[in-house]
C-alpha cells in the first residue's frame, strides 16, 4: 500500500503554499536537481558525444515511455517520448486520417484543449483534401459518432470542467461506426487509471508536466496500438524514426512500431528530470492514487458547497465521471483566484469564469484540502476578491 | 578582442581529452549546472506555476531567439526557439510551399542532412498534391535552380564534407527564378558568420546543441524573414503560436510575426541550459570566431596532409568554401576513429568513410590541434586501427 505521507516528502513544496495546480504544472521532485546534475556533469560533461551510447540517451525516449506505459494501461514497447503534446496530436491525427482515407470528418468537442483543435485545423488546411473538423458539445459526442467520422479527437478529461469521457464506451462506439480514436491524456496520465489496451484505443498522446511532475515544458508521449504500430505512416518523418538513423540514407524507411513516431534528437536533459519524477510513480499504483483522489475531490466539493454558496460546481458530482480536478464557476473567478493565490492557495483560472483546483494525492492530503477551503471561504465570505488589484485581467497558464 | 584562452576556461573539458566533436555535441559550459539549479529550484521549485510569468518562461523562446539572431545575421524579433530541427524544417518547408502554390518542386542536395530530406518526403506524402523532392549533387545546385522550383531546402554546411554553400548567391539565384529558400544552419550557427538579412534568406532553421553548446537535445530555432513573417501560415498551428493563447478560443488565429511559429509549451529547462551557453557567445563575435576557425582548420589540414598520406581530404581546401569542420576519407575510417577516441582525441565518423573533426575556437586552440595530429599520425603510421576491437560497426551520433 502506498504511503502518501512518504511520497509527499519527496516533493519540494514552498513554505506556506497549498498547491492545487499540479494539474497544470506539477511541483519539483526533490530528487530532480541531483538527477539533473548527473545528466549535466557525469553524462554530458564527462561523456560528451559518447553519452548517446554510454549514458543510454538514444534509448531514453523508449525507456521513459515504458515507465509511462504502465500508468496508462499501454502495452510495453508502445509508448515513446518526444516533442510537445501539440506535435504528438498532429502526428497521431495525420496517421489516423491516412488510415481511414475514405472519410473526411474529425470529430472533437468544445471541451477539448484548444491546441488540439488548432493542430487539427492546421493539418486540415495542409491536407487541402476536404477534411472537416466537427466540434460538438462534450455531452453530444456519442450521438455524433456517425458513419462519416474518420477519427475522434478527444481529451479524456476536460481541462476546464474536469468531466471524464468514457474512453472504453466511446472507443467501442467509434470502432462500431468505422472510426479511429485519438485520445489526449493530458489531464488523465497520473490522474485517473487508464486502460488503453483494454479500451482498444488506437492512438493516445499526453504531456508529462502536469500530474506526472516532469517540469515546465517536459516532453510529450505518444502511444500507437500494437495492431497499428507497423502500419501508421508518420507524417513527421524524422531521422530518429528511420529504421536505420545512422545509415544516413537519402530516403525514409520507417522504423519498427512506435520507434517511427520519434522525430528529431531527443531532449535528454528534460527527460532526465522526468525520470526523477517517475521514480515516485514507481512507488504507487493508479488504483490507489485514484481512490485517494476521489476522497480528496469529494471532500473539497462537500466543504466548498457548504461554505461558499456563491460558487457553482462545474465538475460532475459523480466521481466516476470526473478526473482529478474540481472546478467552480464564479463571475469574479479571476479576482477570487488572485485573492486565493495571494493567501498561499494556488489554483488557477480558465476563461470565462472557471476557478480550477487540481488534487494530486502524491503530495496533497486531506489536511491541505481543509485548509484550502478555509482560505477560500474566507475570500468568499469577506469578498476579498473585490479589490482593484485582483481584477486586472492577466495571463494564467 | 576575444580572449579565447579565457572562453576555453568556461567549458568543462574532461581530463586528457581533445574534443573535436563540438560540431555534433558541444561541451558543457561550466555555468550551465548553476543556471539549471536556478531554473529547477528557484524557478520551478519556488515559483511553481507562477514561473510562467515571474521567471519569464513564456517569453523565453523569443528572448533566447534574439540572442541567436545576433549570431546569424537575423533581424531582432524574428527568431524563436522550440521543438527540434526536424520539426522546424517541416514548419518552414510547409509555409514556403504554400507561399509558392503554382510550383511543385523542392530542390535539395545529397549533402543535406538526411532528416531534412525525410521531413520533406513526409510532408510531400501528406500534401498529396504532386510535389516532388529533387535531390542533386551539392555542386549541381545552382544549375538546377530552374523556374519550376518552389523552394530550395539546403544545409549551408555539408555535415559530411564541411563544404559551405554560398548562401547569398544561391538565394539571389533562387529569387531570380521565383523560388523561396529554406536554409538549415545546423553546422553554421556558431561556426561561420551568416547574414540572413543581407542574403535576403526567406526561412532558416537550426539546432543549438552543436557549435552553440546548448546540451544534448537542446531546442531548435526558426527564422522567418520580416517580409514573410505575417504571411506565413504555420502548418503546425499550436496554441502558443495563437494570437491570444490564453483566451482559449476554439479557432486558430496566428500570432504576430515569428510568434506564430511557436507550437506547444516551451522546453524551459533545456532553454535555461542554452542560456548559460549563450552567455559565452556574448563575449565574442562571429567574425573573430571565424578568423580563428580558419587558422585552426588550415593548420589541421596542413599537418595531417604532411603526416598522414593515407587520408584523403574531403573538405574544400579553400577556407572560404568550408565551414568549421575538416573531414578526411579513409577506407578504415570507422576503426581509425575508434583508435583515436581510445587515445583521447574525439572526432566522429560518418558512413561510408568520413572521419570528421570539428574546430570550435571557443575551447579548441592550436596546441590542441597539434596534439590531435600527433595522435592521428601515431594511429595511421602504426596502423593502430587495424585491430578487431575497433572494426565492429557501431552507431555513432
Amino acid at each position: 500500500m502506498t504511503d502518501f505521507a512518504q511520497t509527499k516528502k519527496l516533493f519540494h513544496l514552498p513554505e506556506g503554499v497549498i498547491y492545487l495546480d499540479g494539474n497544470s504544472l506539477g511541483p519539483l521532485p526533490k530528487a530532480a536537481p541531483a538527477r539533473m546534475q548527473t545528466a549535466l556533469q557525469d553524462e554530458w560533461g564527462e561523456m560528451l558525444i559518447t553519452g548517446w551510447n554510454k549514458a543510454g540517451w538514444m534509448e531514453q525516449p523508449a525507456r521513459v515511455g515504458d515507465r509511462i506505459a504502465r500508468l496508462i494501461g499501454a502495452e510495453p514497447g508502445h509508448v515513446v517520448m518526444g516533442d510537445t503534446l501539440s506535435i504528438k496530436v498532429y502526428q497521431a491525427l495525420a496517421s489516423a486520417l491516412e488510415m481511414n482515407p475514405n472519410r473526411k470528418v474529425i470529430l472533437s468537442d468544445s471541451g477539448n484543449f484548444p491546441s488540439d483543435l488548432y493542430m487539427a485545423e492546421g493539418l486540415i488546411k495542409s491536407l487541402n483534401a476536404g477534411h472537416e473538423l466537427r466540434v460538438v458539445a462534450p455531452e453530444d459526442i456519442a450521438a455524433n459518432i456517425t458513419d462519416d467520422i474518420a477519427v475522434t479527437l478527444l481529451t479524456e478529461v476536460d481541462y476546464r470542467t474536469g468531466r471524464l469521457h468514457d474512453m472504453t464506451a466511446l472507443t467501442a462506439l467509434a470502432h462500431d461506426k468505422g472510426a479511429l480514436t485519438v485520445w489526449d491524456l493530458a489531464h488523465t496520465a497520473g490522474a485517473t487509471p487508464v486502460d488503453l489496451s483494454g479500451a482498444q484505443a488506437d492512438f493516445a498522446v499526453g504531456c508529462t508536466y502536469k500530474y506526472l511532475n516532469g517540469g515546465p515544458g517536459a516532453p510529450a508521449f505518444i502511444y500507437v496500438a500494437p495492431r497499428h504500430a507497423d502500419a501508421a505512416r508518420p507524417a513527421l518523418s524524422g531521422w530518429l524514426g528511420h529504421d536505420a538513423p545512422f545509415a544516413f540514407e537519402l530516403g525514409y524507411r520507417p522504423g519498427p512500431g512506435i520507434e517511427r513516431m520519434r522525430v528529431g534528437t531527443p531532449p535528454v536533459l528534460a527527460l532526465s528530470a522526468l525520470e526523477a519524477a517517475l521514480d515516485i510513480w514507481d512507488m504507487t499504483t493508479m488504483r490507489e492514487v485514484r481512490a485517494r483522489s476521489v476522497e480528496l475531490t469529494r471532500l473539497f466539493i462537500d466543504e466548498v458547497e457548504k461554505r461558499c454558496p456563491d460558487l457553482c460546481l462545474a465538475t460532475p458530482r459523480d466521481p466516476a465521471r470526473r478526473g482529478s480536478q474540481v472546478s467552480f464557476r464564479f463571475e469574479h473567478g479571476y479576482a477570487a483566484m488572485q485573492a486565493l493565490i495571494a493567501r498561499g492557495v494556488i489554483g488557477d483560472f480558465r476563461a470565462p469564469d472557471i476557478m480550477r483546483f487540481g488534487f494530486t494525492p502524491l503530495y496533497i492530503d486531506a489536511d491541505d484540502v481543509t485548509r484550502a477551503v478555509d482560505t477560500l471561504a474566507e475570500v468568499m465570505t469577506n469578498r476579498l476578491w473585490d479589490t482593484p488589484e485582483y481584477k486586472t485581467r492577466a495571463r494564467v497558464t
